[in-house]
């Protein structure tokens, strides 16, 4: 039994908590399948660090998951996959699921023309990663692009209930004011705590996307291709690690997650270094 | 020449940019001393992170400059000194001077009665490390004590002329209008850059306390004791170490220094275990 891989779990990364709404969206869709899930909270945030550094941690937190024996590896992070998408693909045996091309593809689905806004880290925005993707595919979309700093500190802070997220989430989204946008894309996996309060700022004509169920979608296609995926109808078993403490990521996450979480143990990326690094 | 140890450098560490309002107050009461600056850039910020990492993390940059021959170390970060202040200082043999213990100092020399609110990030006040060193000292001090998590990533964002700084200034000092208070501590060597928008927020009648300046002259008394200080009156020697990108902080940083910022190097603090860390 241990040894058929169908049995063994997505691993999915991100730089702390907001990970935890694509792990979310892979629970709703396979609630069969075992999953681990790294957050590295000690390094966080990503977005305003440079692409070689985010390189180096999303090589090393790959090498820490894959080290676990999984058998699928989700990049719940848009920073992480702007920087290092293609390299950790590259270097990996297994299925790698990028969280960026599911929202590129939900933009291109969803609004094949039209203004569409994307949101997201200072390092994102600027590595163009969504941008280049969706206007290489079509030229009949109008896209605005704002990176939002403050927005990953707010959620990873515990803000979201606070009016300075209100204040803050009106300032960002001020130069999208009477634009007629029909959509925007919650390019970073913490957004989506942050949606009710993007929405009630933008009105309701706007669409929101988030990719994360795109995401699951893509995931369980990937396993389905491989026939990887778990025949179990047991309760999965869910594993949690991350950088900093252990305890901070039990409280606050259980609500990212929509579901308990009982062990959290603290692993150090930065000592994972194979496969992946030389 | 080179062996005199009064020729040695000052090393100087921060989680970031915030540190070198610390140097500067160094580089203006000592306009011929060598200074070495980190900056752990790749994992800032510390204040939201648990005392185990902040921990590790500040022996690593002690470490790393230690391992540079400095002649005294200056931890300019407050978050660090609430964390390891006593630990570096016990496994050091050269003067350890940390930015927290000249805030108290100055609490106590200006407002030895009256009302003075603490201002740092959710680390710094959670420890309690302000207020404990306080009031063991006097009982004729109110004090007040509020976190401002989003200070740090304002600052390390380069948000200081933003209107968003402003607004979240406003919404975390709020508890402290009517209050009367008298005196208010930047507990966070960041907090000085955002002096000006604090002060409009409290009106002139409030005063700030910058502890940068009794910093500086802790440290040239902990130099002179040891008959440390530089005899030179040639131009000093700066060198500025990074754990991310080095021209981003070059570019950044000269505004805080108020300085040119020549060559940054970037190092990986945690390549330094010793002779700190087992």
């Amino acid at each position: 039994m241990n040894h058929d891989p169908r049995f063994g779990c997505i691993g999915i990364f991100d730089s702390g908590f907001g990970g935890l709404t694509v792990m979310r969206a892979i629970r709703e869709l396979m609630p069969y399948e075992n999953m681990i899930y790294f957050g590295d909270t000690a390094r966080l945030p990503y977005g305003g660090k440079s692409s070689e550094t985010i390189l180096r941690y999303s090589l090393e937190n790959a090498a820490l998951l894959i080290s676990q024996g999984i058998k699928a590896l989700v990049i719940a992070c848009n920073t992480s996959c702007s920087a290092a998408l293609e390299q950790v693909r590259a270097a990996s045996e297994i299925p790698v699921i990028g969280i960026t091309e599911q929202g590129v593809e939900e933009v291109l689905r969803l609004f094949p023309n039209g203004k569409v806004a994307i949101l997201g880290t200072r390092a994102t925005i600027t590595s163009g990663v969504f941008q280049h993707q969706i206007m290489s595919r079509t030229t009949s979309l109008e896209l605005y692009s704002i990176s939002c700093p403050l927005f990953v500190p707010l959620v990873e802070e515990g803000y979201i209930e606070h009016p300075m997220s209100a204040l803050i989430v009106q300032e960002y989204l001020r130069p999208l004011k009477n634009r007629g946008i029909n959509g925007l894309l919650l390019g970073c996996t913490h957004y989506p705590l942050l949606q009710s309060i993007i929405q009630n700022e933008l009105g309701p004509e706007v669409q929101l996307i988030d990719p994360s169920i795109a995401c699951a979608e893509k995931t369980r296609a990937s396993l389905a291709e491989k026939n990887l995926l778990n025949p179990s109808t047991h309760l999965p078993h869910y594993q949690f690690f991350v950088s900093d403490d252990p305890e901070k990521f039990r409280l606050l996450g259980k609500t990212f997650l929509n579901y308990p979480i009982e062990h959290v143990q603290q692993k150090r990326a930065e000592q994972f270094k194979t496969p992946l690094l030389n």
